[in-house]
């Protein structure tokens, strides 16, 4: 039986974390050009980055959050029953991204510095405005060999890769702290206080055809379920699987 | 050698046909969903289509284009040397796309009217809005068989073929009506007139390292070619192929 997988974050910082992981998975997956129509993904995502660079101080937030996860997990040396081990190398493992971090540029600085992208920015985002007499420098662009946009792409990405390792590993960890347990929504409703959390993570079995819809913030939060077919909300008992990260 | 395609419309109107091409082809090559992110396309251009045909009346002028292009080619009845019977079987093309448009709802009706669709598109265009957490009803219908997916975007799809069919008709007719020939833009400058021309079509060998610039109207246009690699102007003579199309 096929299961829905989705996560909600619980706080403004968290979801703008989550937005910038899907982008950078997008960049990720077109920058291959195996499609036709990858350039759009690959510019798109990039421009959604760049304007939210522009809006939010990610960097400081980020190697803050880092900051907090070292301490936390500091806390866990010369416990009993703790792998020192692995405890040092995953400490090694956030110094790493905390300091790559602390030594990058703004975030975006070389994508909004690149003549050719910001050539092309303003008018990406026109309905309909990536043809070729809106864009002609993408346009002759795209008759390049793949080995150049390839290359081209790499070093868009690589301007990113500080945001990339720091946010990947600060994710991955978050959502290492949660465990997934089965609940029920009586009638389609549960709430339940979530004490500091960052991320609610969710295993919805689609045989009931329902979303969910959340509503919460980091200490309490509720989920209604919606019918898709009839965009209705749910009445009937609904069993899930709940995992809450902090 | 590789050359690089590129149209200019030389009006408004064309401008808007031209996009609409593009985004029906973008909706059309997305819609059999064998990459993970067709969806993104598939969306995005059926949102931007719904944006274009809230802006103008799109249906009158396309009407009006390909009834003006079947008293055109009425006037070749009984004219020596055309092919009469292929001249029939145009124009009976003609009018069955023209008389399928007349009858068809307003462009978009359809897709406005899709509950699963608007409740959808609002979100759809912030930067990295494409989140489950920002659409769930997306990710839920993500989730869903590739069949029910191909399925739905036949749907969406056929309600737009009136226009699609009109608009391929019109377009292709058009860009029958030029032929390319050799041009050479001394010091990477060309210029000349149109003549009522809708589309400019150019053949330019990537060799030069250059794209067009391109102002104009129906009656004159200029071509400047500028170098990709500095962003200036190019001063050297570029050889291409020009058709105008009207």
């Amino acid at each position: 039986m096929s299961t829905h997988k989705f996560e909600h974050p619980l706080n403004e910082k968290t979801r703008i974390y989550l937005r910038i992981e899907s982008l950078l998975r997008q960049a990720n997956l077109a920058s291959n050009f195996t499609d036709n129509h990858h350039y759009l993904l690959l510019f798109r995502a990039l421009f959604d980055m760049v304007e939210i660079f522009e809006q939010i101080q990610l960097k400081s937030e980020l190697a803050k959050d880092l900051e907090k996860q070292r301490l936390a997990y500091r806390s866990w040396f010369n416990v009993d029953g703790v792998d020192q081990n692995a405890l040092t190398a995953l400490l090694q493992e956030i110094d790493l991204a905390h300091s790559q971090l602390m030594t990058a540029e703004r975030f975006g600085q070389a994508l909004k510095e690149d003549r050719f992208l910001s050539s092309i920015r303003q008018r990406f985002n026109l309905p309909g405005g990536a043809c070729c007499f809106d864009l002609p420098a993408l346009y002759y662009w795209l008759h390049l060999p793949i080995q150049r946009k390839v290359q081209d792409a790499a070093k868009w990405q690589a301007s990113l890769k500080p945001l990339s390792d720091a946010l990947g590993l600060w994710l991955k960890l978050t959502r290492e702290t949660g465990q997934f347990k089965d609940q029920i929504a009586r009638a389609g409703f549960f709430q339940s206080d979530a004490d500091e959390a960052n991320i609610l993570r969710l295993h919805i079995p689609m045989e009931f055809g329902v979303y969910p819809m959340i509503s919460g913030h980091k200490n309490r939060f509720a989920i209604k379920f919606m019918s898709f077919e009839s965009g209705q909300a749910c009445i009937q008992d609904i069993d899930f699987k709940l995992a809450v990260c902090s």
